[in-house]
């Protein structure tokens, strides 16, 4: 199923803020990580040198809403799903999952939008998703998105 | 004029990533500085005892557009507006840009929205925005939030 | 074994900086995450409020001395040993080790002082660790502290 | 005086952590935010192509020891002082002092060691610091460093 991905992972303490819950911008940094687990487990890595030139992934939109709080060492699963796929990007959904609730409870969901880019001059240009790539890359089926 | 705020700051080295730009989740924690800088401005912390009981900020939605990247010593100016106040909850608009480079040039665009919550038996609850603090909060005109 | 603990965590891309490596603040980060699943080894919580009065762990001294960089996706152990047991503080000393490296490689090495503290007033005050938790936490041999 | 540096900032509340002050990790990076704009101050930058080869300046030692708790919206002087200079490395000493408390206290005291290098296939590898660097940077009078 190389549409989706899920990692889980208990919140660090470094993680919380004076609110006592998991500050929101962490939220995008757990997409991120699902993200990069998905690439590895179709046996890339999102800093590939597999591809030729390599490409690079910088991030064009990126948004979450926030449903529940999330405190320390909750056990958090991040369900990654591929929404979009173009010739030159990549969108995502995020089911943000808190396990240690019965039952779970989604507590957040998110999206990104990425690019493919290559560098030239030191600049990043969009190109076009390496074959090898794209070809593992399924987008997930509308009845799954919208659970 | 109390619908906007503007901060600018520099890029610090632990901002960036490997990317050699900064990392795209900082944008949030950027957005954040310059709406506490708001609440500053109007004499109220976002952490305040100034109002009874105390009331708290959790953001319920984020999100932002990449248009450029940023790089580490570069001058950031967070440009906040106020683009909706309701009974219970606040939202704002964020304009990016990057002060060198002239013209100077909108790296990224976000918004932001926040609920107004106090706490009962250690849970949050929705509450009103204290008159204190909405009376001095005005929403930002269209022609300015367009722009 | 009540004196050690181990972690095994994977580089994450929001971890490194513009260097390409792992931001050497992280190395703080990493600590106490050992330190805490150290804490839930033992069946108690960093944040507990298993023991009363509830007690907190701040921080007094931190340190780390870095050998060799860490990278992106790099498999990353971290050796937690408890250094030394006085009746209010603790002191750990960390290892941290590469995995995917043949043979593996130390990285970093590192400690940590945290005292034991209670709550008075909205104040921290320095207290005895609590006889349940100080009863499970024993001191490493000195050969294992000084391979 | 080309042997210290002061900046102040206000404790942000990402900065924060559940026990509701500056988690200890971020004393590393306002650390190191305080040392490059020391070397901005003289003119360069840490990341500069002003010399040649380009050098880079891994830490190889960080260490801190904390004395009274910062919370959010506190004023926060990092005062950096040079320590030692050697060939190929520099050693800095930080003093914090909350200056929103009457007298100003210091909060916590630091230290870095940090070596200079180049890149030679990829590998980083000790250098001398370039004369053009090295000239500028004097080493702190006993007398200051001991206050």
């Amino acid at each position: 199923m190389p549409y989706e991905f899920k990692v889980v992972r208990r919140v660090e303490f470094c993680e919380t803020d004076m609110a006592g819950i998991v500050h929101y911008s962490n939220f995008f940094r757990y997409m991120e990580a699902a993200e990069h687990g998905f690439f590895r487990s179709l046996g890339f890595s999102v800093v590939t040198r597999q591809v030729d030139p390599p490409v690079g992934w910088p991030r064009v939109h990126a948004e979450c809403d926030y449903k529940h709080p999330l405190h320390f060492e909750d056990e958090l699963e991040i369900h990654m799903l591929v929404r979009e796929k173009k010739s030159r990007s990549l969108s995502y959904q995020f089911h943000f999952r808190k396990l240690n609730a019965s039952p779970p409870v989604e507590v957040a969901r998110g999206s990104l939008t990425v690019v493919c880019v290559t560098h030239q001059h030191g600049k990043m240009v969009s190109a076009t998703i390496p074959e090898a790539m794209a070809a593992k890359i399924e987008v997930a089926p509308a009845d799954v998105l919208e659970r």
